[in-house]
């Protein structure tokens, strides 16, 4: 008889494990629970249909049930919701919610892909039906409706990371009036504060009030209460990150560890044998530190989706890691970031020169060349390459690639002064500014040895 | 008694290193000649100017003489050019063109970037006065009032490279009829040729003729005879590639290697002690396959520069080498090239696998999307990236710096996929496309072991 893979969450860390474990496992019987209506869709793409850029919610589904039933021989379930797990009877009890039925499923294998959840701090009136938390396309669809309606005049957006700026930029589209609220020192808690201030400034130019080192006391209908003022605001807007779904899995008894996420081994296995985990629930590994680390994104699950379903199905494949890599368009703005922060390597315990350059994104005397930033964080001794932070205009976000890779491969600045990377004057001076950041840490280290 | 540092060139390979060694050695005493009016300026831009994307020539210059006199004490004499080294007497003859005079010039060290020329092969009627090679800016400057005054109304490029495609599009800007004619299977003979295809495709939807497998056997006044037509032709311009400006080294007993440029080791310095070189006149070292090659363009002219500086002032720094990363834009396209072609890995001896995809530059959903063909060859066994290939609209070219990246590294096409490239919609799809490609390396590796 077949075993039974049972798939908990329907979106990319389960999907992926899914159909990877169905190409390599032809005789595995699979079945996938989702409690909403939607499958494997690209959550980073909601506030651009918010901003009216992306014309449609259902676009941003790569794969629906019924092609996952078709291509992939895969029984998958929507609206049925995983209510418990019984590690010793090894089954799952499922809530059927349009018919308000619960049943047990068992299993033979077990992948946990139950995702993240908006984080929703305890303050009065977070639970007002005019506050929104994004995270799942069904969260988007009722804000979606207000943000066509026309009718929220006044927005307020708690929290100033990717999200909650993506969306801020999204309501401006709309015509709204915007505000920022961010408890920090400056938005973007994930770039180091100098860079995190160029943010601030592209933000504001376009339109956008930004309050900073900031505090929300309370939210009440029409209206937002900081440490400082009262802002009204028609919809509040969450954008203070995520936490991951991990209660269903802690409750059964499988370990947890960094911020309460599921604790998985570099095979994307639990704590308990023949159960798996993968995506926004569980944590990684951060190559820079070797500490283990949350990080809830899209690329991440499909890698560790990727990584679990190899080896369910038999195969062997284990997840390196993850550098911090991150990108966003913010208005005019590109702001990409990988590896560590000042605070973060400071926090590590590493020794570092920063190098922080300006130069351009295209050969100067080419059409449409903008300044960009880049800052280079770069071990002493060593020179090893810690992190990296890039900010500008069109063209700016993609080179963290670079970045991202030579912190992978633990270059040192000076190999990245010596990259063979493109030029030419539509795209680069012949310095890449990457190069020319390193080349200036090159001649710090020098310096001070 | 200072020493004499004497530079020979005033492009990029020769200023770089004039302008470290001088911030390294404030008491050295350094004269460049360079025979024409210009220092370093960047020959990369001017099809931009014959095209009128770029407003003049003037534009390209990085430092003017005068900077160089100025900010870094450099003796720069244009209009002097170098007629024979003795390594005897330590001295160099030089004429002085403008007052046609010739003097002797010692020197204690000396640094050789005497750059490239086109290459012009004994066609009949290469030598006519309508046939342009464009490497100086002085070779520019007739062209450039050419392709302004309307005059050429057929214009031949001959040789479908990276800069005779270049200069291609420049003139049909400029509304003249262009034929590129190329002698191999496809143009752009730096990709494979179901790459370069891709990009004939797009020259021609742009209204460029392109004839491929077609040789010049005459250039004549009003036209070009080729193995298959006579075709019109006021202007010819030609994009055949470059050849090492090495004779003067030569002459005076300096090494040479590969297509006759200056053997130089990992520091930059030639066969003879106290002599350098860089740039377009010396050799590199192909990362890939440990041998010596030939590579033309500004980013290793200026990384060798700055290498042959810090020796020169008798610091320590050694050149690691290229892996043949090249970029460029045409008409709508961008296309890039970095590691071994198949041609190359065959040579080589390398069995690979190909690994060919399409993909889309943004999240399929997001505004803009396009799509990119990623072409990746993976050796055998051993799992290492040797070369990739990308073709596509606006956001493709800077990929192939990850794949630059990687293969300096020594990773493998799994070390790729699991590489923490960032994503957003505005930029790629989950996946980035070079890693979509990796995946798919990856899986015809594991079904070919």
């Amino acid at each position: 008889m077949s075993q039974r893979l049972l798939v908990i969450g329907g979106d990319a860390g389960g999907m992926a494990a899914a159909s990877v474990a169905r190409r390599r496992s032809p005789d595995l019987e699979i079945v996938a629970l989702e409690q909403g209506r939607y499958t494997s869709y690209s959550a980073c793409g909601i506030p651009y249909v918010l901003g009216g850029d992306v014309f449609s919610l259902d676009q941003l589904v790569a794969r629906t049930p019924q092609q996952f039933r078709d291509r992939f021989r895969i029984d998958v379930r929507t609206g049925h919701r995983a209510m418990a797990i019984d590690l010793d009877k090894r089954s799952v009890e499922v809530h059927n919610l349009a018919q308000d039925r619960t049943y047990k499923l068992g299993f033979d294998l077990l992948h946990i892909a139950t995702g993240a959840k908006p984080r929703r701090p305890p303050i009065p009136g977070i639970d007002g039906s005019q506050v929104y938390g994004v995270q799942t396309l069904e969260d988007a669809a009722p804000l979606l409706e207000e943000a066509k309606s026309g009718r929220c005049r006044n927005v307020v957006v708690v929290g100033g990371g990717y999200i909650g700026l993506e969306l801020a930029e999204a309501f401006i589209k709309r015509e709204a009036m915007v505000t920022v609220i961010e408890r920090g020192a400056e938005v973007m808690g994930r770039l180091d504060p100098d860079m995190g201030a160029l943010v601030s400034a592209g933000m504001r130019k376009h339109g956008i009030t930004v309050h900073t080192a900031e505090a929300v006391n309370a939210i009440e209908p029409g209206t937002v209460t900081t440490t400082q003022r009262t802002v009204p605001a028609d919809i509040v807007v969450l954008g203070l990150g995520v936490e991951p779904n991990s209660a269903l899995a802690a409750e059964a008894g499988i370990a947890t560890g960094v911020q309460g996420a599921i604790a998985v081994d570099r095979r994307q296995r639990t704590s308990v044998d023949g159960v798996w985990a993968a995506g926004d629930c569980c944590q990684s590994r951060f190559i820079v530190t070797g500490e283990p680390v949350y990080v809830a994104l899209g690329t991440v699950a499909n890698k560790q989706g990727r990584i679990a379903g190899i080896n369910i199905a038999g195969g062997y494949a284990t997840f390196p890691g993850v550098v911090g890599t991150a990108i966003t368009k913010l208005c005019a703005l590109e702001v990409g970031r990988t590896g560590v922060t000042e605070k973060e390597a400071k926090r590590a315990g590493f020794e570092y020169v920063v190098a922080k350059i300006e130069s351009t994104t295209r050969a100067g005397y080419y059409p449409g060349a903008g300044t960009i930033t880049v800052k280079l964080l770069v071990e002493r001794v060593s020179g090893r390459v810690l992190g990296g932070q890039v900010i500008g205009p069109e063209g700016t976000a993609k080179r963290i690639d670079v970045l991202a890779t030579a912190i992978t491969a633990g270059m040192t600045a000076d190999d990245v002064v010596y990259l063979d990377l493109s030029y030419a004057p539509p795209f680069s001076p012949v310095w890449d500014p990457v190069q020319e950041a390193a080349r200036r840490a090159s001649g710090l280290l020098e310096a001070r040895g």
